[in-house]
């Protein structure tokens, strides 16, 4: 087994250092063992060690491949303009589609949130027997906006750990990061207002948009960075846009992660056209290696950027508890608060801030991370292996979908329909655009296990695909 | 002591059959023993079991009195006429008194709340606890509207068992009650439509009106029976009235509960007009004595009531799980609530179920009635023998709100804020109305034990009432 491991760590520099592309095939077990003098035994054992370690992926009857590590994504869709959209109804589709995906017989491919198996943690519901069991009072602070000082203080901490300066008082705890989202959206828009969104984005964004009744201005994605800065600053200047609403890492539903230096130039295009930015940052913890991406609060120096964010993404929907940070705006989120949403249970609050406070939430994200980028990768290469050539996978290093461009005259609404006679939920695209040129789009939850259940109906999926009936 | 059961038992009788009537003054204890032949440490013992069942109250230097029992209302301020408010602004005065009182160091005689120590059921913490405990998915029917269907189920069947059909499907579970109304009010109201509000209400339906931009009828108190049926249908021919607001029970912040006559008087007119009718009912089951009152719903043949209720009042804050009933409005409120506030904590509803489907709660909630009927009388006898003549004190047998009109001359704003320098909160009727001939009230939190501290606490009201700095 040591020369196994030998073996694995030398042709796992090759893959590092480039000699070795992405999707290159490997060298067969014989080639390989004639080359290098070893068994094939440990050829084999070594080319499983590499597939263990996500490096290589096995074809059937066909060899080894090597994986896409840093995948050079493949390149977006270029729609060539933004739009103006006055009359958004997007809530009575996405109502029917959540409540088609509910019964616990479909299995959740369409769901947004992380497989509850990687969430539910045992010490952070230790923590919540415990709080339950004292029959402390909970009444008093916890209950009313901004929410319990002491969860402030930590999760002011937190940014502070990344460099940005935050006062606790800076940070106003909410229902989930829609409340956030959406009371910060109502500190800073009236109806009529314009607002410009990403032309492809999670529904509850459309949904806000509607309710408020804001003209929306679309932005189409970057083929390459995700964000089209040049585009972005053409929509400033041509329409009065009160405030953005942008998604910029790991982006439900496609998944890219806007770079850094876009980011600060973002921010310096809000300060110079005096324009709000309400940032949803709901997956900023589930980024695959070592560096936390950055925000764009992270170069506000003008006070621009409303950073909403939640816990329910690494600890569960019943973990609905958010917040958004602004210094100067607190106080008008908090006075919407009082007239809607008001306050997060003050139990959860306090055993959030229990668990918080020690390393069990760091532990957890660290592990949570692991196994996301585990299972998506796993899910991307048999997608990758098994949809049709004409298929486009979009894979990026976070989070936990899965977006893929079916053949233009498949209609991926119809698709999720058929499906789900099969017990299988998938989100259409049409959840997240109101362009009708996109309506060949799914977005797939990776973040469960690929066994025999799963596959089966990723093969399902696969086949529907292949055969629409 | 024998004898002096016998004799309270004697003049328990007297007392309730009338003979003796409210604040009259009980013969001395010497008239006492002459007349019944006991001796006076006797007549002195049976006076005093007769104040511990809350018959009589005495009163220093002067004696004993019979007590108010069914209390015959001090009569309501007659304001001449319902008025038309057309741009509301309490939320920032709401919140800064919020704010003011939230600290521990207040006494929370101006807080919404019931004393925290009647509500904090051991049997329900435990019953969190072990939900918590046990490593369950709650992710997905519970997070979605409608809720939690066995929750949905025991509401409906609350509701059967008082006479008012209802299937699972008519309940909606909602954050808290307020939030209940508040999507009921979205459900039928847009911005700019008219709405009957009573001219003294809770501050949470002022902060409503606001947030949507309405236009506000005010329909002032009936001095006798609460609620002026003829002045409601005025307004209803008057003004194109669209949706009307209305606590019928156990009033915040006045106390009064309409009579059953009215209330179905009061569907009929909705029936006629052709108008929705918000009923906020929260206070629904802190009824004193055996009968639980009845509802709008109740008499609501054309589905124009979306009756709202919670278990926020009598389990405390950190359960603020509400619903509201309306058969043909679920589906619309649904879509809305997917909008903002999307679910309670599935944990919450789960432990709810469990702690709902035994006599737990029915026993918890004769309790604090008992337990709040106790406090009130306590807190009225004291407030009514010690505040100055010119002072009206309302008491109404549900509750534990006190409402107290003080001179016209004394600004109920002022004195509250008065009274923050000596650590005790009130709530000034500025919160409740935008009448300005109406800022000579306070409501008073009752459900407090009157010890040394609250008697000295009501002490410093009074003595800030009778000589105001």
């Amino acid at each position: 087994m040591f020369k196994a491991e030998q073996l694995a760590q030398t042709l796992h520099q090759l893959i590092e250092q480039g000699v070795w592309k992405p999707h290159q095939k490997l060298p067969s077990l014989r080639e390989q063992a004639q080359t290098s003098g070893y068994s094939l035994m440990t050829v084999l054992n070594a080319y499983q060690e590499l597939e263990a370690r996500g490096l290589v992926f096995a074809r059937e009857k066909s060899g080894y491949y090597v994986a896409d590590q840093n995948m050079q994504p493949t390149a977006l869709d270029r729609i060539e303009d933004s739009t103006l959209q006055s009359n958004i109804q997007m809530n009575s589709f996405v109502f029917d589609y959540l409540k088609s995906i509910q019964p616990t017989n479909i299995l959740p491919f369409g769901s947004a949130f992380p497989n509850t198996a990687l969430l539910h943690q045992p010490k952070l519901l230790q923590i919540v027997a415990q709080h339950a069991r004292r029959k402390q009072s909970y009444e008093s602070s916890a209950s009313m906006p901004p929410g319990l000082l002491t969860l402030q203080q930590i999760i002011a901490r937190r940014y502070s750990l990344q460099g940005i300066a935050t006062e606790p008082q800076d940070i106003v705890i909410t229902s989930g990061c829609l409340d956030a989202l959406n009371l910060s959206l109502q500190a800073v828009a009236k109806p009529g207002d314009y607002i410009l969104l990403q032309q492809t984005i999670f529904y509850g964004t459309w949904q806000a948009a509607e309710r408020l009744g804001l003209n929306v201005i679309t932005l189409p994605e970057h083929p390459e960075y995700g964000f089209d800065l040049e585009k972005f600053e053409q929509c400033l200047q041509m329409y009065p846009i009160k405030v953005c609403w942008l998604m910029l890492n790991s982006h439900n539903p496609i998944g890219f992660s806007v770079n850094d230096d876009i980011k600060q130039k973002i921010a310096q295009l809000l300060a110079h056209y005096q324009v709000y930015l309400i940032e949803d940052d709901v997956y900023q913890e589930l980024y695959f290696g070592s560096k936390k991406p950055l925000s764009v609060k992270y170069f506000d120096q003008d006070h621009r950027v409303l950073h909403c964010s939640s816990f329910s993404k690494t600890l569960g929907a019943g973990f609905r508890v958010g917040w958004v940070h602004h210094r100067k705006l607190s106080n008008q989120i908090q006075h919407l608060q009082l007239m809607s949403t008001i306050a997060v249970s003050p139990l959860l609050q306090h055993a959030l801030v229990d668990f918080l406070s020690t390393h069990h939430y760091e532990k957890h994200l660290r592990s949570l991370r692991l196994q996301l980028e585990r299972h998506k990768k796993l899910f991307y290469r048999y997608l990758k292996q098994h949809l049709p050539e004409e298929c486009d996978v979009y894979y990026y290093p976070s989070g936990y979908f899965i977006w893929i461009k079916l053949p233009k005259h498949i209609d991926s609404t119809q698709l999720y329909q058929t499906l789900l006679t099969h017990h299988i939920g998938i989100a259409p695209s049409q959840l997240f655009t109101v362009n009708r040129q996109q309506q060949h789009f799914i977005r797939l939850n990776c973040s469960f296990e690929l066994n025999d259940q799963t596959q089966h109906s990723l093969a399902t999926i696969i086949q529907t695909i292949t055969h629409p009936s």
